[in-house]
């Protein structure tokens, strides 16, 4: 015999277990549900695209952080690394057969070959959602209720919106005369969180001197309420203007529509990125500050133009699945961990299994999930997988059992039995008691 | 101004629009509440493996199809290019973990650098489910009720699962004295469908003689019934035995859920793969013969051996999820494509933007999709707009009607209106329209 390969995953790379799996399928169903209701299509891309397509022409400084090869056909082809490239890609090659504005989501995975060492990973689900097509405070509007709408439906509670307007950022920059450095300053200020605003004040003096640094330190600062918030960076940027018009009417409606509470005008949001133009979103957990933003996006309007000269403008939000399960549980807010199925009919005698098929398909008829065990193996066996597996409830049927056409249902949490039940009976009392159980798991 | 990329995708690729997706999330969602009412829970796992753990030490002849490169740490790498080889490397390292029998599905991406001349993709959806730890005819069984199930929950009519056994083949070609070219004789009978019946006893002859060539196709031919072809087989093997014994079984339980007429002894079933070692599954389309199986496995006896040395015996099926889109599609039995949106309020004063997001608010929390042109474009677009992506109703409301509290329902399909309807009177009037329509969808 051969020798044996060790059965290992690469760094960076993980299995999805039962548990987790599950978790990740309940929160996707309850994000697409919600994008559904607001008239988001689902797309897909393929994971390999060519590297011209993803890195542009030159290749550029991400090459370390991505999988790139030849395929066997000599192409330079690369995995995708997040789903905005290749969304911007099959905008560009498919708006004829298309309608604008379009409203899409995309979940799915994307790779990078980041340093594990910061626990990152390679391999994870993103999901993206994005309007094209409308240069509107509606668009941007209806981004951000989709935002607080998908974590209502996840029922995490203390969930904080914050927004900025990097047009109103980059007017206040013209003023200051620092126009040309902006990217560099946003990705200073951003780092406030991080290193405190006593070292962001150094190193802005250090890029554009004390009075700048001072004044965009002021800038970057939220006031008590969202209205004095937006009358300084309205007056600082040098009066009112079609953006600063914007932010209101978004934090109008906002109001309007009970966000109010929730939507932080917060000028020290920039996200680094330079393609945005518009609104920016970040999303805060107030019970678990130190994860950052589980939800980011704004508005850019050149999606495509590295593929069309259809100018494309958009606005979108993205989630990192896998951080979401994973501070999702942190705060207790995933459904309990279920057992996969509700009732496992034992194996008393191997002759029976036919009958024992035939209750699991009765159950599952009234909508159960069932399974048989397979072989007539010691019923300490037996009892044990189900405890494994915390299945709740147990059906035994042994050959005089059958004969008469009844059985035993086991409650295999309390231990309570139910003897002598017919399938109808047994269904019935199944019914019950799970009914009973998931309004427990609810209501605590 | 740079040069424009063209947005190409790769040979072998394509994006799925909308229309596919969301048939493809439908199909999904049927099979994934099938597997779940049997107690099959989901895992994941990497894209990415060590080469070696997808190929074994030595590579083999398989690398052409495989996307395999060095990632920039120098590892050996390849893309997954089924779900079977995956699990088996999963199992070897979580069985500690779980439980055994373990029964698990998995829905993902694989890939295959195949010839696309031949309508093959490269990227494609598979699925797979699988119960492991048990060498049971009751788990064989389920397997095939859990087939049988995910095509009547897919309405499919004039399914066939035509199954055979591995093992009595195997007994009966040591009674011939050719079981040492098992593989190569296994594969020639296969190609009966494609080349005909004189073609394979050609084949075969020059292969074993004519005798034998004469034997194995008497051996291969089904009878007229599931019980002549079995006392044919049992025959030419030699006799009873556990297998047959076996195959008797899992006919008479088809026949007692409900499945007889739709399981058929086909002995020319072979699964030219070497690694079925008991019962094998195929599943044809009456009315789309042409298609081939379009869910195949079988039992394995030794899944994990290249990983670890615990014998871990299980069987499964696997579908192949675009093909199956596509068949289903050829066959009408899709459901009709929605427009993924229910009902358009109509943008007629941008001004008025918050109280249509108040109106399309309150259609969701009754349970419908509705959304809000972003603009106040002509109100031509917007009806050109709704007619594009097949929208049924729309709500139109003016600054008079916003005043008034009032609204007008529009029927896209008929032209109908509802004039000065309150909001819970628009929501009322349209939930019935939406059920009168989804009822016809249904009936016709």
């Amino acid at each position: 015999m051969s020798e044996i390969i060790q059965p290992r995953v690469l760094k960076g790379f993980r299995d999805s277990l039962p548990a987790n799996e599950m978790r990740r399928k309940h929160i996707q169903a309850v994000l697409e549900h919600t994008f559904e209701l607001y008239g988001f299509v689902p797309i897909d891309t393929p994971i390999l695209e060519y590297t011209e397509v993803l890195l542009g022409k030159g290749g550029g400084d991400t090459d370390k952080q991505i999988y790139r090869f030849e395929d066997n056909g000599g192409r330079d082809i690369a995995m995708r690394f997040d789903l905005t490239v290749p969304f911007a890609r099959f905008m560009a090659g498919h708006v004829s057969e298309l309608y604008l504005p379009f409203k899409r989501y995309h979940i799915g995975k994307v790779f990078r070959g980041e340093n594990t060492q910061r626990g990152r990973y390679r391999e994870f689900m993103q999901c993206d959602f994005d309007i094209v097509g409308s240069d509107s405070a509606a668009a941007d509007f209806e981004i951000l209720l989709l935002m607080a709408r998908c974590f209502e439906h996840l029922e995490v509670p203390g969930v904080r919106f914050h927004i900025a307007h990097r047009g109103v950022f980059n007017r206040f920059l013209a003023k200051l005369g620092v126009a040309d450095r902006s990217v560099a300053l946003m990705r200073t200020v951003d780092k406030r969180a991080k290193v405190g605003e006593a070292e962001v004040r150094r190193l802005l003096s250090e890029e554009v001197g004390d009075e700048a640094a001072g004044a965009l330190l002021e800038y970057t600062r939220p006031q008590a309420t969202n209205d004095a918030t937006l009358a300084t960076i309205t007056e600082l940027a040098g009066g009112d203007a079609e953006d600063t018009q914007r932010v209101r009417t978004i934090l109008d409606w906002s109001a309007r529509l009970g966000l109010g509470d929730r939507v932080v005008l917060d000028p020290s949001i920039t996200r680094g990125l330079d393609y945005y133009t518009g609104i920016v979103f970040e999303t805060f957990f107030e019970d678990l500050p130190e994860i950052g933003s589980v939800c980011s996006g704004g508005r850019y309007n050149d999606l495509a133009s590295l593929y069309t000269k259809q100018h494309i403008p958009g606005v979108g939000s993205s989630i990192g699945l896998d951080r979401l399960v994973a501070a999702l549980e942190e705060l207790g807010k995933l459904p309990p961990a279920r057992a996969g199925v509700d009732i496992l009919v034992f194996c008393m005698d191997e002759q029976l299994i036919g009958r024992y098929h035939e209750i699991a398909e009765h159950m599952r008829e009234a909508g159960m999930r069932a399974e048989v065990y397979p072989e007539a193996k010691k019923l300490g066996a037996q009892f044990s997988y189900a405890e494994k597996r915390g299945i709740p409830l147990g059906i035994i049927c042994g050959p005089i059992e059958a004969e008469n056409e009844v059985m035993n249902l086991k409650n295999l949490e309390t231990r309570e039995s139910d003897d002598q039940l017919s399938l109808a009976e047994a269904a019935e009392k199944a019914r019950a008691i799970l009914q009973r159980r998931s309004q427990q798991d609810y209501s605590t």
